[in-house]
């Protein structure tokens, strides 16, 4: 059922490692005229999208505070006693991130330093379908307050009643984020970006969503707004030898197939004998869970790899560079140590993906697709941006004012030596 | 001759912030042709269009060691010398940009911590053009040095009869770079996209260039490349008021405009006295400046702009987001605390942008056209990424599993709860 592959030679690893296909075929078209329709026609756009969308009516855009208040009422208290817990430990984490810059002096009468100042203007996209996704509320809104930013708004889309889940309020709430406003899809990234009556403008998208909102927010960087990452399907890579135990790494593996067809999970071993016991628990596992058409998709897009030697197996996890790795290993350090790409890293037995997902603190926005090797996940400098400074007094600039009389000359820009000169013959003559 | 803006209302800024048009209408048919060229022929392509752009029938697409030994010779002392100065000032302010992070004890059993790793492989391109731009190697190369990038290469244009600048063969060998490739322009960016026999492929590309290669950047990420920073024409805004000495204004003014006939300077103050002088001096230095035609041509896009209220002035700067930012002021602690947009600041009337474009150790690789909104400049993190790590024990699972349980079924995940279940029950059998 699984497919199964040993010592796979290098030259077959970047076909091995290619991911489910994200549909690209996304009608490029549909983007640019939703983007066209909104910068025209602000929220009379989003108003007419979600009648044809959500098959709603909507009176106002923008979420009443009753709304919000009242959400707390619709909740189990178990279920807000969680997320509380998740949210203080996330803000642990993230507060922890927090870091402070020294001023240096690179000489005397030259200062130097970088400050992260918050970026002013963030938006969520809190994607809706089957299930409210709180959870990433947590992940965007905790670091974004703790950075600073000065308005943060969340976009997400209303059902049928034109109402938002009170779980999702909730959190919000929570979270200290009242502006919440119902749109969803590509008309909610381009309201962020081109802002309209309701919605204000902002410099930086962040969020998950559908082919559509991901497309479009690829769109929106033309429109000078960045955005977290690019996006692509979850996916999961587990490396397990005798030590791991075959009914956890099931579970783990089964986790991330629940997502969606188009997810993944690779599990690399340098032991043969865990093989079958694993695919075992999977199967009977799998049994008793409710998403049944998601995992069976997503575990033809899964593997097994078996190498007989660790280095090969490390060298092939770095060329992955899975978003998510669960290290279960007598050599936890060695495979800690030679990491060189990944999103998130889970190690031990009990630190399974799904703790990590809502609750240990660490963020799961992270990099799919390979973007590991050069994209960090999301974390509080996500919402930051850093400030060079530099200070340079009448010491400082005769120091080192001459080498860059001389610099400036051997690349052609004498405007710039004399900005230099006319200020050390002034000092001179002093 | 520059434009005077008095008191503009807010309504007026976003006209007045839009930057020179960084002409888009670029063929990007071009670059698409030149990616599948080089992407299908590899070197045969880099060859052909060596030919065709650069006038160079190249024998070899790597620059030769012997080339890199003895560019020494054919370099003054002076200017060698103050090259390295730069590179240790350089280095100083970025190696002090390391930072450790910390492991951090969530909860009894629940430790989290960030690490910071290099990108494994970041090409850098050099352009070519009137002179050797050796001080972007330093602002460059030192960076990923320090980040302790495994593979680092740089591809600039080779001058027609095949050679490169010893300057900047010689900026390379004091950095350390060894690998060096005679490609310019939208080739030499599809060569570090895709690799070619001789040029290896790279997950991060930076540096500046020209439309056809800023475009080739943008492009370049469709392939799951990420560079360094969107591109514009470089800027310059200036906050003096009569603390500032105006021939020194007027000399750092005139020091962003030979830059190129798009570049754009923005002298703001509350001081309407000190426009005038400050006018007196630019008419007198451009005429002994050599870049005369870029300066008057920027001189039309730049704009000197009065507020009456230095709260109004620090709003207007901050929307402006400028990429260089002087400030000469007797009140700068209020324009520091108050900013919220910028590259890089200079503080006072010795911290000239000149200086640090070359040698006070800040990177002079900077977010343009308003993207200091978002961006940060190039700095040690641009080589680097975050990962997260986080090992739960047994006793962190049962002190936060069941709240994950909850989580997870709210969002309709049950094979998320299903990875928790299957481990707390263990825990409660033990």
């Amino acid at each position: 059922m699984i497919k199964k592959i040993i010592n796979p030679p290098e030259k077959k690893w970047e076909k091995i490692n290619t991911r489910p296909n994200y549909s690209s075929h996304v009608v490029e078209n549909t983007i640019i005229e939703i983007f066209e329709s909104v910068r025209k026609s602000g929220d009379k756009a989003l108003t007419k999208y979600a009648e044809k969308y959500e098959g709603v009516k909507l009176k106002k855009i923008i979420v009443k505070q009753e709304e919000i208040d009242n959400s707390k009422n619709f909740i189990s208290k178990s279920l807000k006693d969680s997320i509380k817990i998740a949210k203080k430990n996330i803000e642990k984490f993230h507060i922890s991130q927090k870091s402070k810059s020294d001023h240096i002096i690179i000489e005397k009468g030259v200062e130097c330093w970088q400050e992260k100042r918050p970026i002013e203007k963030v938006g969520l996209y809190i994607p809706g379908g089957s299930a409210p996704l709180f959870s990433t509320i947590l992940m965007l809104a905790i670091p974004a307050k703790i950075a600073g930013c000065d308005e943060i708004i969340i976009c997400t889309p209303p059902n049928p009643k034109g109402e938002i889940p009170p779980v999702i309020l909730y959190t919000c709430y929570l979270c200290g984020i009242s502006k919440i406003y119902k749109v969803g899809g590509a008309q909610a990234i381009a309201a962020m970006t081109f802002g309209t009556e309701s919605i204000p403008g902002v410099y930086k998208i962040f969020g998950p969503g559908n082919q559509y909102v991901t497309s479009a927010k690829q769109y929106a960087t033309k429109f000078k707004i960045s955005i977290d990452l690019p996006a692509g399907p979850s996916e999961l890579l587990i490396y397990a030898d005798e030590t791991a135990i075959p009914k956890y790494v099931a579970s783990d593996f089964l986790s991330q197939t629940e997502h969606g067809p188009d997810s993944q999970v690779i599990l690399v071993t340098t032991n043969e004998k865990i093989i079958n016991p694993i695919i075992k628990e999977i199967k009977r596992q799998i049994s008793y869970l409710n998403k049944k058409e998601f995992i069976r998709k997503s575990i033809q897009n899964s593997k097994i790899i078996y190498f007989d030697l660790r280095e090969r197996a490390v060298k092939y996890i770095n060329d992955y560079a899975p978003e998510h790795y669960i290290i279960c290993s007598k050599e936890e350090e060695y495979f800690i140590q030679n990491l060189k790409n990944a999103g998130s890293v889970f190690i031990g037995n009990y630190s399974c993906e799904s703790i990590g997902d809502y609750a240990s603190g660490t963020n799961h926005t992270l990099p799919t697709n390979g973007y590991a090797k050069q994209y960090s996940g999301v974390n509080l400098d996500s919402f930051l941006k850093q400030i060079s400074f530099q200070k340079i007094t009448a010491e400082g600039i005769r120091k080192i004012g001459p080498a860059v009389e001389i610099m400036s000359i051997a690349e052609g820009l004498d405007a710039h030596k004399n900005s230099i000169t006319i200020r050390l013959k002034d000092l001179k003559n002093e």
